[in-house]
């Protein structure tokens, strides 16, 4: 019996567990951003500790940081040939709007092929693929590579400890390659691996007008109304082909090649069935770009929220006092996120009548990251997708924003891998995600499949 | 004693068990446009009913209407010189935002010369100083002025079943002038009578782009985004002059013509004192017309709240699917509600793309109104005025709204004289409502002298 078939029958006979164990993950509300969940996002964390604990790892550790705890958890090769530095986060989104999940979020629920639940296709079951394979190939032979976890419960509120974290733990976090599980594929027969992420800067916008809130009928129509003005300044945020108007924005924005706009066009997308994942009859973006171009490879500038006024039902005639909103940028390399606050600020200092006041806050930013194409473990990932999938994975610069993989790059020198098994319609950061899970026992497979080509590479 | 004397000295010996009527009014939270107060609104009704049976009305009855009560109350004069219909509302705004309140909103309590409590100044106190007026006659003398008062619980909302229940009890409610007491006077010792009322169209609007909230970083820049183009429908509902865009608009309204602008002219308003009481450094409208018109003799526009998307603490990557937002319009003559929802139908037509659906509905409406200033009845109101101020009181055109006020002349042909005793800084429908309480006992004193003046005038 070869090794690919030890672990292959491991994986089908241990099936129905990983499914437990993923529903038990799952069910566990690691919401990161809502501080009622703090004692929630801690369970979780304990409940990945005993599970490297039960896989007898060598060191597992909850490491506190200012925020949400990391789990790190170690394997010890005997003469590894190489270490690898596997990155996850346990944490998840909000679930609102609630009303409109047809399960609850936190009772995992599996209907057809989909595991239905908050936080599982990003990235508990991500997270949990990889570490199934190590287990399924523990469980038939030693594995001569050195495993070094990190799982971070803050990726979802943009990992504001994690550079602390790495700073101050270079020594324990050494290792040749990092995989990084936080990702997807472009359908279930299509593999593919990002090769670009986009950087993120999130910020919080809240204007000030009176100086509490007015009878609108009393004093409407004889000052500026902050809801106006909120609204004024996102409406002059985009011109008329969709391109963003803070000044500098494209500054360090360098134009597509066209080899690369060949690549990028290569990727199986088909607009009218993007259409109807988002069902809209209409698709809209930068003027002179393709939907794959709008998503991995141009900046964005998207609204996440408004609020201002009166919001409940029914009516109120107030002229308010506040307006507020969470606008936030998709970044792709060279674009600093720190430059692009200074672009807001003078953005809102040309444009934001001066008896309006506002308050401009960072939630969090990170830097857009390229990865090395041409490395051996790359390699390595390329050939465990192409025998799994019977075809070479494709390409991609994902829309999405990973921070950790350019500091791993800058901090601790170390060129990430990106694999996953979600798709790009499972939901996530909306109601009723789900994970394909057909497609997760392939990933496991994969996952161990890696280990061999890594074992290969290294011999 | 003169019957003036007797009435004065009546008010000075009651006036703490007065106060103590008025908290008691206040501490319950008669929140007309939330479900969860019903019962609370219902409560209030009755302690009316309590009241009016107390002073012995001959006739006291909560009538039930599709939504909250009325409180009708009559008192038969024998041999009555003329019947008076006294208006009011028992009902109140909600109390966001409460943190910005300083005292508890249903805990009223006097701070100085104040008394602070929701819905104290509009308009719990306005109605109990013409009702104490009714108490002190009555302890008195009798009052040959047939009264009848109809007091709602459905004003902040509207009124909506306020125009049913005049048609089904025209008979019941004959009179010969009304009273409406939900008004207020320029200063503490300016003394003004409004002669005009804005009439109020107040919408939602749903926006609904894709079909479920996505993950920004993965749509973001491919499609429009809910919340940038209701705030660019927004932006466009006025020009660069602080006009009203919306087409048709200003078609019915008629140009200030050189007297009014002269009357308008002599209201005492600073637009120094206007900003202090704002907060703001600036004062903004529409171009080519005063503060003062702007607020009584324009029609304005006003977003009341927005909301879309995540709008909690912290960060949420979202690419959200709806976004909303209350818009109400003030309207001045001769402008028709019904007429304003489709010039707002016809603009949204035009302007928002059409993949993003949208709903529009009316939450409420009221006609604009003007007053008598020549009758009879009127003059009385003038005279007690004056002679309790020294002076004779300015006519203004108010920004609010009554509805009622025009649905009174129309279905009963009664002509309403607007009196009260509220004052423009008094934060009413914001944080931190509050009376001044001897503006109300002046007030009370007055209501005193209107009843002495009719009697005069109509013997």
């Amino acid at each position: 019996m070869s090794i690919w078939d030890k672990y292959s029958l491991y994986i089908e006979k241990n099936w129905e567990q990983f499914l437990e164990d993923l529903k038990e993950f799952v069910s566990i509300p690691s919401i990161s951003t809502l501080p009622t969940y703090k004692v929630e996002v801690l369970r979780t964390a304990h409940w990945l500790e005993k599970y490297f604990q039960k896989l007898n790892f060598h060191h597992v550790e909850i490491m506190h940081t200012d925020g949400h705890p990391l789990v790190f958890a170690e394997y010890k090769a005997s003469n590894p040939l190489l270490t690898l530095l596997i990155y996850g986060h346990y944490d998840v989104q909000p679930v609102d709007p609630e009303h409109e999940w047809e399960t609850k979020p936190f009772q995992p629920t599996i209907k057809g092929d989909c595991m239905y639940g908050r936080g599982v296709s990003d990235m508990k079951a991500q997270l949990l693929a990889q570490i199934f394979a190590t287990q399924a190939w523990l469980a038939n032979s030693p594995l001569p590579i050195h495993l070094k976890y990190i799982i971070e419960g803050e990726e979802e509120i943009g990992s504001p400890n994690m550079q602390t974290f790495l700073l101050q733990h270079k020594d324990l976090l050494k290792a040749d390659v990092a995989l990084n599980c936080d990702a997807g594929v472009l359908a279930p027969d299509i593999p593919s691996i990002p090769y670009g992420l986009r950087g993120l800067a999130y910020f919080e916008l809240e204007l000030k007008g009176p100086k509490q809130d007015l009878h609108s009928g009393l004093y409407g129509g004889t000052i500026r109304n902050p809801i106006h003005v909120l609204c004024e300044l996102i409406a002059k945020m985009h011109d008329a082909n969709g391109k963003i108007t803070l000044p500098h924005f494209y500054d360090k924005v360098k134009p597509l090649t066209d080899e690369e706009r060949t690549l990028l066009s290569q990727i199986p997308h088909s607009d009218e069935e993007w259409k109807n994942i988002v069902g809209m009859s209409e698709l809209y973006g930068e003027a002179g770009y393709s939907t794959v171009e709008r998503i991995g490879a141009r900046p964005t500038l998207e609204v996440n929220g408004i609020t201002g006024g009166f919001t409940g039902e029914g009516a109120k005639t107030v002229l308010p006092s506040k307006a507020r909103a969470k606008i936030s940028m998709r970044l792709v390399p060279e674009q600093e996120p720190e430059k692009i606050e200074e672009y807001l600020r003078e953005f809102l200092l040309q444009r934001c009548p001066t008896e309006i006041k506002w308050n401009l806050s960072l939630h969090s930013c990170s830097p857009p990251a390229l990865m090395n194409l041409k490395s051996p473990y790359m390699q390595s990932a390329i050939t465990a997708l192409s025998k799994e999938f019977g075809c070479a994975p494709l390409f991609r610069r994902e829309g999405g924003s990973v921070p950790v993989v350019a500091w791993l790059q800058k901090i601790l020198g170390l060129d990430s891998i990106m694999l996953g098994f979600a798709l790009p319609d499972d939901g996530i950061h909306g109601p009723n995600e789900h994970q394909n899970l057909p497609l997760l026992k392939r990933g496991v497979r994969v996952y161990c499949s890696f280990y061999e080509e890594l074992m290969n590479t290294n011999k």
